[in-house]
């Protein structure tokens, strides 16, 4: 193995086979990255800091020593909200643009204690408050598939560097899409994880009530390596507490719900032509096939935005009012919009939770999973969604699909379901029970043995 | 012993003994309490459904079988707020006025599992959004020891009943003041309970935020034999999980601070007196005395008013808007008024607990408890401070030292401290630290051993 392409496109499970074997140095994976990286970046804007002295000093400590741990000397990066103590973390924003963190995420901790190295920082929507990939500070996010194209966001980067080979793996976080959003756009696997599944401690909080972190990468098999090594209680972080718990029933034992409204409405022709493909495909494999009637999907949407809206708007109460300046006019805008709730809005909100995950058990029945589209077209132009201020309108139709699992806490994978006739990355979500992340790890890893969409790579840059 | 109002007015813990030794029967202190009752009701309005013939009955069956359990065949009410299954539970409202229970508080199951008999259900604030004994549809609760006098509330006819004979304890519920301010205005003795020591499953809901659940006696040592049997983690609550925990410290190994500001402005002189009056009375008992500094309280106070409002006005939203005449004009009045907040408002009331307890933890130092009064006052006129809906004035000024512990989850108990010169009691608070209500107890035993303030009975009515 020795061409830079084979190296830097290895899923993250070989790559880490590979250095532990030692097939492949860790230096050779690091350049191998490296170049890719300095390649694409002019194009694509996918990192927002970038480390390769500092990486390939590690990668060279790596291969002098025993490779131990489960990512020994593989080069990785993450969305720029995870904090890094000595790091400045910009979190997409100018407001942080000189602010260096003290501590360190326990997300990350976990995956450098897994003997990572760190390749540096991946761009995001300011503040994570954003879901097309636009961003004023550090400019937009662009599709490797097209850089005419939004990349979907918060976790843009993420989408993109993964998508282009230019990390195996990347954590994000999705509180109403930020995941499945760009793994969708940029044709990566990403999961939305269970809220509570994964520790928050020391990452940069946009909503209490919403907030998951969680990984993308280029297989489901990848994931799950992640998941195993992030998930699980953390003192800091007083929401968690359940372990990962391996479910050990083949994607055949499973029943996937296809919804009969909501999901299924005003879909692009491409979008709605992947979506059957890929319930035939898990039909296929021996997955039983049903209807599931899902009423509440456009009022938890609704309960999910002013959840958000209202935590969002005061966790930027002072700043807002202090250095207006430095936040985006998208961005201001929608915080400002934040604003407009009422405490009994919020509180009905919260309160409406648990009644709503209840009857959305009771409505999956036999169902360990509801397939749905991601959204309900592919990457559109940046310059038609850069719209200033009434940004909101292009938030709500990029993200329709996205809120209710937010919402109701659960999980969601999303998986790459095909290209359109233009060539742009076509996904689907299959949404999970609570805190059954590894069942849809499952059902993605039987979808891409029996497809390869996600072997797919966007085209060189010219 | 067969004097009728002696044996109303034993101990909780001595009437208790009494029938465990079958030195007095079940029967006869039923007997002695339901005379009280009839006697009591007409002029203070205390019980809002007396069910005596039924609490004969279950007085023959516990005189019938052996006296086991620990509070086996002692008759007690409660506050009418706490499920019963198949009885009415008015929580004080006319809306519930035929509204039968279809579960019982997990409270109410554990003092009856303990063997307790019930005598019926005791008045209250309506919907317990009120801190007077003011109630337009059930009446008014007047003060035992002047029926022309508030009792403060909510828990109204808890503190009479407790005050008056007309039961040995009484659960009562506490979210800005509402076991305290009853404990102060009729002379008993009653804990506000560290949030999340004792279930709320089945009891009325007001504020998820604030509500706690405790219980009023006419001493430290009867609340502590309630507390014993209430207290502790229920499936049915998952704010619970930490167990009921003693502190074996005498109550000369403790530290108790006095505050330098708030607590100590404007008060009246008898309740200053009173109050200085204690501070020496724990100085005798050997407790070390201090002064601390808590700049925070009228913050905190604010912040809870927060909470309150936004939590209550959704609850009450729909029935608002649908059956507003079924509410009395106070109440509905400031329910009204928690439609006032923000939903950002609300969202940093939420997010400053956890900051706020910090520093009250640091402000505290090496103190155990802080001492303060419960109002500035003792009980005002009923007639001053029926206003209708200009009410929110009163709630200010009469639970303007209470809303502080609420906020902060703390415990706090109420001691009688001494009667004005009008012969009205005066109460003061000892705040503690989370979870250490059993010190509370302790610092109020030795404070009663010294003391005999709550061994002073209201006059008989005439």
């Amino acid at each position: 193995m020795t061409d830079a392409t084979e190296l830097a496109y290895l899923d993250l499970v070989d790559a880490a086979a590979a250095v532990a074997a030692k097939r492949v140095s860790s230096r050779e994976l690091t350049e191998a990255l490296i170049a890719r990286i300095e390649r694409w970046q002019p194009h694509v804007n996918a990192f927002t800091s970038f480390e390769p002295e500092a990486a390939l000093l590690a990668a060279d400590r790596a291969d002098a020593s025993e490779p131990t741990r489960p990512l020994h000397g593989v080069p990785l990066a993450h969305k720029d909200m995870f904090y890094a103590a000595g790091k400045v973390v910009s979190c997409g924003s100018a407001l942080r643009a000189d602010w260096v963190a003290t501590e360190t995420a326990t997300v990350l901790e976990r995956l450098e204690a897994a003997g990572q190295i760190r390749l540096g920082a991946l761009g995001m929507a300011e503040f994570a408050y954003g879901v097309t990939g636009h961003n004023s500070h550090f400019g937009h996010a662009r599709n490797p598939w097209n850089p005419e194209r939004i990349t979907g966001g918060s976790s843009s980067g993420s989408g993109v560097a993964v998508a282009a080979g230019l990390s195996f793996a990347a954590l994000g976080s999705d509180t109403g899409g930020s995941v499945r959003l760009p793994a969708h756009f940029c044709g990566v696997t990403g999961l939305k994880t269970t809220l509570g599944l994964v520790s928050r401690a020391n990452a940069m909080p946009l909503s209490s009530t919403l907030d998951t972190i969680g990984p993308l990468a280029r297989s489901a098999r990848d994931l799950r390596l992640i998941m195993r090594l992030v998930a699980g209680p953390d003192p800091l972080d007083g929401e968690t507490g359940e372990p990962w718990r391996e479910d050990d029933r083949p994607a055949s034992a499973m029943t996937i719900g296809v919804p009969t409204s909501f999901y299924v409405e005003d879909l692009d022709a491409d979008v709605a032509s992947a979506f059957q493909q890929a319930i035939e495909t898990f039909r296929s494999l021996g997955c039983r096939i049903v209807s599931v009637d899902l009423p509440d999907e456009a009022l938890l949407s609704s309960a999910a935005l002013i959840a958000l809206g209202a935590e969002a708007a005061a966790l930027h109460r002072r700043n807002l009012a202090e250095r207006p300046e430095l936040y985006g006019e998208q961005t201001r805008a929608r915080l400002i919009n934040g604003f407009g709730y009422s405490g009994v809005q919020y509180v009905d909100a919260l309160r409406g939770r648990g009644p709503a995950l209840a009857r959305r058990i009771e409505h999956m029945g036999a169902c360990d999973a509801v397939i749905a589209p991601i959204a309900r077209f592919p990457a559109p132009p940046i310059a038609d969604t850069d719209v200033g201020a009434r940004f909101d309108g292009v938030v709500a139709a990029v993200s329709a699909l996205m809120r209710p699992v937010n919402y109701l806490g659960l999980p969601a994978i999303a998986l790459p379901a095909g290209l359109s006739r233009d060539g742009l990355p076509i996904g689907v979500q299959v949404m999970g029970r609570p805190f059954n992340d590894p069942a849809l790890l499952t059902l993605g890893e039987a979808f891409q043995s029996a497809t390869d969409h996600h072997r797919r790579r966007p085209p060189d840059p010219s």
